[in-house]
Parts: structure tokens; sequence; C-alpha cells
């Protein structure tokens, strides 16, 4: 059994790998195997606190990880101006990859990392993991049903979350050599990807920023939010903040229905997330009160969300390794779409607000 | 006791004076005492169906009941095209004014209105019912508490409902010449007021509307949204639509703080309404979940919120009408914010989504 896990190499040791090393514990098809950091004392010590097995391996570089020969795959949680060089050696070492969002800092670095991953016929997955809680494709089910849904004519998504003081002057988020996107790298990818999911992917046709987006003195986006339009009229709107307090919203609303979720990022609970749905919503005769309102669905989960990520990422993963498939394109197109949109949110901000045409 | 009771008139026949006919049955402080419609037939039939006591008189005409002199008071449903003439007729006639929204085609039309009832010493009131509610109050107290919610960041509103095929085709508030103003002025009135009152009644700086508003034949606005933008980088965004299903939210951050509600305009129920309210809610340490969650507020109401509105307006007439107190001003002026926004809205619309400054 132990033979067909797949064998995961965590590259890099930031916050967010502690729990995304837990998950490869808790996937059923997945394995910790190694862990590097650009010092072996980290990487010893992230190893020891974060449950990796005795027999992983600990590498004080990253190169190192990657030339070894047990490692199927790797999750990359490093800084964002930092994919494109360590991504790409990734993939021509024939690791599969899991790569922190945001996946690059534009869609031609994105590129690179892709057709990387292409040649050597190596799984391409970003981090996101909320779409991978049982609870989005429900989510997906009620929005894609024409008789509770019908067809959406808006969606309005929201992450912001207060950061505080110290996360302002030194998380690597707000540095323009490191997470030069910004909050909208980090907070909006998430609501970028919740419209795509509303329009069934679909790419809006133009994006235009909000007035009034706040930069840090290094020019890095803490607080910003743009409107996307399709061709048949859809509208979205989004607004991601380091600023402001946690909160992370959808509201979708279709010709017959509605959608809303208060937590849709990180659900309030690990075991069982819940959204409202209404169909035909409406008042009583007089006006006084609603005869059909909103009602709550709850779905449960056995893992948590990022065992459901690693899960998935480690089935394609063996799809490819022990059955000789082909790497699956759904997510990576999916990255790719919801980097498309980023980007032309930071050129409209960049051109004075201008509107920008989406072009695939 | 009965002599104490405020005399109101009903000037129009329209569907939502049945609901209103109720309130001012229900308010303890008024009286339904006459009935106009342009035809006397129309008027008594809706007085036999809305509860209208015996002694109440029926009207052929709206002149004739604004010349009654035992009417202290007229509640005018009529479309937003006659206001200008019959409300300025009714505070000559020294009747204190209820008038339905939106009160005006813009704010010239409102400002002769008002100084129609300045003139007269009558009390005006727009018929917006939800602010009366007493969950808009606790919603008010939450969203000025500099601990629990602290500076606002940002506020998303939207009212929307699927309009059958027939309201789009005969529905007055389709037609150019009776309510021009369309979603934007039925809609797009709640939301504006609720972006209002989430900022404290300050005006925003600049409007900028969204693209793609949907217009029917004859320029009357089916669906449209706008942004708006304050000085101190206050950011809000509304959506109104006769074309969706029927949606009604405001989601508000503050630094601190976070508001959700799903039924601002018409709470589901009658006696009791909610929202979700949150104070420096967060993760947990792994971020698997949220450690502080926002949680539920309920608040009941023996009355219905539009009986509420019907007793404030009630009292501040007994206050004219037995204390010779001046008209309250705080009522109109936020019916004139409420204007100023949406002439800006629909100017920008006019203009080609140019960013339109609004000056009070």
């Amino acid at each position: 059994m132990a033979e067909t896990l797949i064998q995961i190499g965590v590259v890099g040791c930031a916050d967010i790998a502690r729990k995304v090393s837990r998950a490869i514990t808790l996937a059923p098809n997945a394995a910790l195997c190694a862990v590097a950091s650009r010092s072996h004392d980290k990487a010893a010590a992230f190893a020891a606190a974060n449950g990796f097995p005795l027999s992983a391996k600990v590498y004080g570089s990253y190169e190192s990880l990657l030339e070894d020969p047990d490692v199927d795959a790797v999750y990359m949680p490093l800084p964002t101006s930092l994919h494109l060089h360590w991504a790409v050696l990734a993939a021509q070492n024939k690791k599969h990859l899991l790569l922190e969002k945001p996946v690059a800092l534009d869609v031609a670095q994105f590129d690179r990392i892709l057709e990387a991953c292409e040649s050597s016929g190596v799984q391409f997955m970003d981090n996101t993991m909320w779409v991978h809680n049982p609870r989005t494709a429900a989510m997906a089910h009620f929005l894609n049903d024409a008789q509770r849904f019908g067809n959406l004519k808006s969606v309005r998504t929201c992450f912001t979350f207060a950061a505080d003081p110290d996360y302002l002057n030194t998380n690597i988020r707000v540095k323009s050599d490191l997470d030069a996107l910004g909050s909208l790298g980090d907070a909006g990818w998430y609501c970028i990807r919740a419209i795509l999911l509303a329009a069934n992917y679909e790419l809006p046709k133009t994006v235009v920023a909000s007035y009034e987006p706040v930069l840090n003195k290094d020019g890095v986006i803490l607080d910003c939010g743009a409107s996307l339009y399709w061709e048949d009229g859809k509208v979205a709107t989004f607004h991601c903040s380091f600023l402001a307090n946690l909160t992370m919203d959808i509201t979708a609303i279709g010709t017959r229905g509605t959608l809303h979720v208060h937590d849709f990022v990180i659900p309030y609970h690990e075991k069982e997330a819940s959204f409202l749905a209404g169909t035909e919503t409406g008042f009583n005769d007089l006006v006084t009160g609603w005869d059909k309102q909103p009602s709550k669905h709850t779905v449960t989960t056995d893992l948590p969300q990022e065992a459901l990520l690693i899960r998935e990422f480690a089935r394609l993963v063996a799809e490819i390794k022990f059955k000789n498939s082909k790497p699956d394109k759904k997510w990576p197109t999916i990255t790719r779409k919801t980097q498309l949109v980023l980007d032309a949110v930071k050129a409209s901000i960049q051109r004075g607000f201008e509107p920008v045409q989406i072009q695939e």
C-alpha cells in the first residue's frame, strides 16, 4: 500500500506549509517524504514540528530536494517572485507540482511554468483549497441548475482581513520583490476564482478596477477591487483588502435563484460547511414578509478541504505514475483564467482605471 | 383619545397603498380618514377592501381630499412623475406629507416639494419603511460602534427581483412618463439608503455607474449598479435590478467588524428580523477554521416596520399640531441625500459611465 502513496516534498517552510503538511498526512493517497529550506536546521525543525515521518529527508537547499529521485511531487509555498525559477526547475526534474497561489507575477510567467510542466509530462495544480471542499461542488451544482438558479446575472465577492502593523511592515505579501501582487494576489485570487466558478469558468470580456486602491510605499496593493463584465450582460464585482475586518462573501444572483456564503475561502468549521440557496424567493401578497426564503444547505466532510485538495492532486499524479495517463488539464486551465483576470485588474489599476479587455 | 389621532388621507390607490393603509390602522397614533382616486368607485372599493372606518370619506379626485379640512396628513403613492404637482399642492393645503419613494425625478424637483413643505410648516417624510424597523437601529448602533465595527471601509448592497413579463410591459415602474427612474428609483433607492446608513449619512464624493445597465425601449433603467467613493477611502457598490431573483443584501466591512443582512428591505418575518455581526473575526492558528465568527442578532417588534414608520410620522405631525413644534429636518435631509446620489448614478449612466461629483 505504502508504495502506491504519492511521495510529496515540501519546498520552503512558509507558515502555510504547516497546514499543507498536515493535509498531506491526512490524505489517504499521499505521504510526506522530504522538506527543504535554504537552512538545513530550519528544515529539520519544520519536519520535527509538523509530523514528518522519521524516514523523511531534510534538505538545506531546494535543488537537493528537486534532485531526489524518491520525490514524486512537490508542494511549493515560496514567494510569488520565486515561482518562475523554482517551479520550472521542479518540472524539469519531473516533479509534479502543487504551487501556492498566486502562481506567478503574470500570465506570461505562468505560461512558462505550464510549458515546463507539459514538456515534462507532470501534473500542475495550484493550492486553492476551498474549491476542493464538497460544499463548493454543491454550490456549483446549484449555480449550474437551470431550474433552481437559472442564468447568472451578477456575482459579488469579497475577501478582506485586517493585517496587523507587523504584517503590513514585514510580511512577504507586502514586499515588492517577493509577493508584488499584494492583496490582489493573495485575497483577490480567491475572489476572482469564486467569480469564475459562478460564471462556470467563462472569462469576462472587460475588467475595470475600482478607483482608490490602497498601495504601500513600494507600490504593493493593500486594498483594491474591480468590476468584471461579460458579453451577455453578466456583471461581477469584488473587493480584496489587508485593511478591513476578516470577511469572505459570495453573493451570486441568477434569473431564478440566489446563493449566499460568508466563509467561502476557509469554512467556519473544518468538518462541515454551509451556504444559503433560494429559488424563486418571493414576498407574501401584502409584501410584509417572504413566503419563500433562502434555505441553509450544510455539507459535511471527513477530510478538511486542504486534504481533499492533496487527495485530488495525488490521484492525478497516481494516474500518470501508475497508469501512464496524461496530466489533467482542467485545474491548470482554471488557474490560468484566474491569473488572466488578475493581470487585467492590475493593468486597469496601472492605466488609471481604464477598462481592460481580456484575451485568452 | 380619538381626537389626538393624526388623521391620514390616502391619495391614490396603488397596490402599495394596501400595505400602508393597514399600517395606518395598526399605528396607535394615526387613523385612516379618507381616500381619493381619480375614480370615486375605485376609491370606494379600496376603502371597503382595506379596513377604512365607515366614517372615512371617499373622494373621486385628489384635489377634493387635499381640500378636506379634517385631513391632517396625506400618504401619496402616486407615480413619481406626478409627485411634484400633487405633493406641492398637498403642502400648499397644509397637509403633512408622507411621499412614496422615489420622491422625485431629480433633486431639483424634490427641492421644490421641500420648499412647499417648509413654507407651509408641514412635515415631510418619505415612505422608506425598513429604516423604521428596530433592527435597523440595532444595525446602525453596531456600525457606529468604534469598538465593535471600527471605521467603515466598504459596503456592498443589492436589491433585485425578477419582474414577470406583465410587469415589464405594463407596470408604472417601467414607464418613462410615470416612474422614469425604473429600477434605480425603485430598488436602487433602498440600496443607496443602506449605503448612506452605513456611512452615517456622509455623502460620497464621487459616483461611477457600472457598465452595461439594462434599459427598456423607452430608456427606463431595468438593471444598473454603481460604485461610490468617499474622500477618506471608503468604497460602496450597489446593484439593483428587475431582472434577477429576489435578493437584498448589505455587507458592510469596517476596520474591526463586519455586518451581513439578507432581507434588509422587507424582513423575512414581520415580527422579528436578524443580522449577522462579527467583531475581530479571525482564524484559528492553523487557519483551518474560524476561532471567532459572526453571530446572529435578532430584534423583535410588536408592530411591523411600516406601522412604525406611520407611528414616527404621526408623532412628528402631532408635535407640530398639538405642541407648535417645528417640522423635523432629519428625515427630509436623509431623503434629499438619497435623491442626490440617485441623480449622480443616473448622470453617470447618461455620461457614458463617467465619474460624477456630488455637490450638496
